[in-house]
């Protein structure tokens, strides 16, 4: 198949050589050229990811604002350069603006320039952190991304099972809530159905704040049922997850049978018939 | 199997016209009169439970309570007609009465009524959320009716074990609570033996609000045990759910049915009936 | 197997009349009047427990205290009796007062004349909850017992593995707790190790109380660690028990071979080869 | 190998008598005056790591105060001896040095002397607990090594997925950390975003301390959907360790190697190796 690929770059339309060469060292990663490029990308997304975060502490903020804020926009118009060169450099800018790595880019610019009317939408920023993804790409993280590849696969394949367990729980928590906010009321913390719904989530999943909690005799027992079926019913996401992902990690047969003595269920490595010893 | 069925319903004794077209609209949702009916039916619902819910939120009731008082009377009064339609036009308005939806459609206007006598109990309307169910019917979400069909089957066939397992639970939930009741003593929270046990679910599921915690070392050591059991039983409805649900989903059985005797449950690779030895 | 054990029976040396018929009325259910016995067992230790737990709760104690004084004293008195009627009519004695139930039995009237010495101990009496275990006797429940033992077999099974992961929980919280004292110190409410580990235990185990909750950069963050750690190793013994389950409860399989075709993999039920016909 | 083994000791450089003995004694656990040595030296570290933890209690501390500060110099002494002797009797220093038990053995020691330059360091004495892991080796615990090993294989087979895992974690709990410091400000206990990131890995993991609670609606709202994915997420981890262990403890493979090839892996039925086809 590769040599269909080269003969179909070499057919492409002959683009201006600058641009094959900025879209060799942004999109790519074999060059040196490339690879620092890459490198310089993701410390740069680091330091202004960390930068967004100090700045949102009183103490950093009061010392060091003006400082952070001269990063930020650094940053972002570095950001920004990137995001055009991109869209100039690649053969189907349009395709790259709407994929996600396009509309990641995008938004990790953009709160900058809206932080300028809306004050606070800076620390979106931290949206930057999806841009580190590419960083599997770069250091060339091939196994990782197949091993991510396959824990999509099996989440997607029980995707149905799924939608029904969380529309059961959705049911379960607006029951519940309801049923509180009838027994307990607003004077222990109750104080309207959707509040209750909060509770019951936080108790169905056992997360159990303790911001707002029973306190009558009949509403520590509801709650206790809510508890035991929220302590039972995680069995079934796990239960899910773990045959779909037993299927699609399972333990590769190769299909081949023996020419000589038939046998099937040999290794994907095997040779020679584990039965007969002829050559497979 | 179907010809039997058409022959049955060609039997059955004429029903007059209009019952007819009533049934077909009301419970059917194949005809383009049906379809608007069903989808007008679930908008219905999710606008009369969003009403209650909102009723619920004291800034809200206080400014629009009579409209939402008026929004719950329509809507009951709208559901009441619908329900007796329905008794009208089915062939056995009994057996619908008694069935899961024909229950649920009943409690759905039940509240306002009685909140006519008891205030406070048109917040169980909410119960109307259930009748949300028939959309898995009505937008034609078969496969994931087979999907709940599958994890329905499955905790059913674990049922046994975790029946065994609740009972073991409750156990050490009493055992814990009373062990603590006696450790701890009223003046640290655990003021009687039921709520002690309600401590006891919400360490052992945990949940762990807070709103009760163990004071004294020995109670500190004793809910720590508590702790790490409940961290570690979790494991059990897991376990058997998993290799319920292995079970469930992964073991295919041919459809097949022997054709001397009619036994059923044959693998699939199957050439002989594995009962009377006649060919499949 | 059956008529040895018949024959060992009707060898064994013939006993008083009287105490064959109390062992039959009081350790079997098989006749009538054997059952009522159960049946009134089961009522009385279901009301003794009952009485215990409302006796803690200090409005019913104080209305009802000598009523439920005389009760407690009225079950004390017939358990002791019944216990002292299952020694004399059991065969061994010794051997059931150190059997299961045996100490059961003996450990559900004990509190009740220790409590004239003790104050307080009446209330460990709920551990006639116990006794109820006999439920799954006397009702035949015999498919729920064969589920338990299988529980209880892949629990032993997977009993090593168990074993190094609760000791590795155990150092885990030993070394965090005490990092953790180190860095909040008495005044965030860290004000020994021991109070540290219990910290731990509760945050490893993700009940998260509250009650104590670290206070300092460093000290959050290290707790952020803990929590990643427990949310992620609750896999551990989660995946021991499923793999040891799906092991115990595995899928039978005939290990008969066909004597025609030698096909083997057949259905425990199988009265033919499923390849060939032939008779199995 | 076993003989190849022996070869080599037997050309190994002759070593002085007394330091063949004492690494009998203190590193092999065959001879009776090694099993001494072994038990002493469980005793001392257990009583060691008590003494730490009860110096740690205030009311402790102000009545035993010297005593525990001189048991504690007792053994940091006993202890530092040990730690010379095995450098000297042991083959390779080095080796020993920069081994796990060597860093142990090292870090058991080094927060007393510390502590007199950096007082509260010697607190982390509890380090020591790691060294009881000899245990294991010393009362031959082999199946629970085994186990353990076991275990550690499994969890190794799916760190490429735990790593996957892990990060998507570190993403959602940053990018919702940050939201949440937007929408609820500091007013709430979201002072900043590092400390909203810590809220988030509270609530993501289910633990729930409920130092900080969202108090507005949509914070509340936003918390309920981390709540219900930390909930269905633990699935994932779980997932990929039951699979991974049931491959780790499930299949057996032959420990045959073949007589031509040497290649080993074969399954237990196969009769010629599955690579040069020989006869096993």
């Amino acid at each position: 198949m590769k040599w269909l690929k080269d003969a179909r770059r070499e057919v492409a339309p002959p683009r201006a050589h600058w641009r094959t060469v900025l879209h060799e060292v942004i999109f790519e990663a074999d060059t040196p050229l490339g690879k620092v490029f890459d490198v310089l990308l993701i410390v740069s997304i680091l330091v202004s990811v960390i930068a967004v975060m100090l700045d949102s502490i009183g103490a950093v903020q009061s010392h060091y604002g003006s400082l952070l804020y001269g990063i930020e926009w650094l940053f972002t118009i570095i950001f920004t350069v990137e995001y055009l060169l991109r869209l100039m450099c690649v053969g189907r800018p349009l395709k790259y603006a709407i994929s996600f790595y396009g509309v990641v880019d995008l938004l990790a610019i953009i709160p900058t320039y809206v932080s300028l009317f809306l004050p606070g939408s800076q620390y979106l920023l931290v949206i930057r952190i999806l841009r580190i993804l590419r960083i599997f790409r770069i250091l060339k993280l091939v196994p990782y991304l197949g091993e991510a590849r396959l824990l999509i696969k099996a989440l997607r394949a029980s995707s149905h099972k799924i939608t029904v367990f969380i529309y059961t729980v959705i049911t379960l928590v607006v029951i519940f809530g309801s049923l509180m906010y009838v027994i307990e009321g607003g004077a222990n913390g109750f104080t309207s159905i959707p509040r209750s719904i909060y509770w019951a989530i936080v108790t169905l999943t056992t997360v159990g704040y303790g911001d707002i909690s029973p306190q009558t005799v009949l509403g520590q027992t509801l709650a206790s049922m809510v508890m035991l079926l929220g302590y039972a019913i995680i069995a079934v996401p796990t239960g899910i997850v773990t045959v779909e992902m037993s299927r699609t990690f399972g333990r590769k047969v190769s299909t081949q049978a023996c020419p000589e003595c038939s046998a099937e269920g040999h290794d994907p490595d095997a040779r020679h018939c584990k039965f007969c010893g002829a050559m497979l």
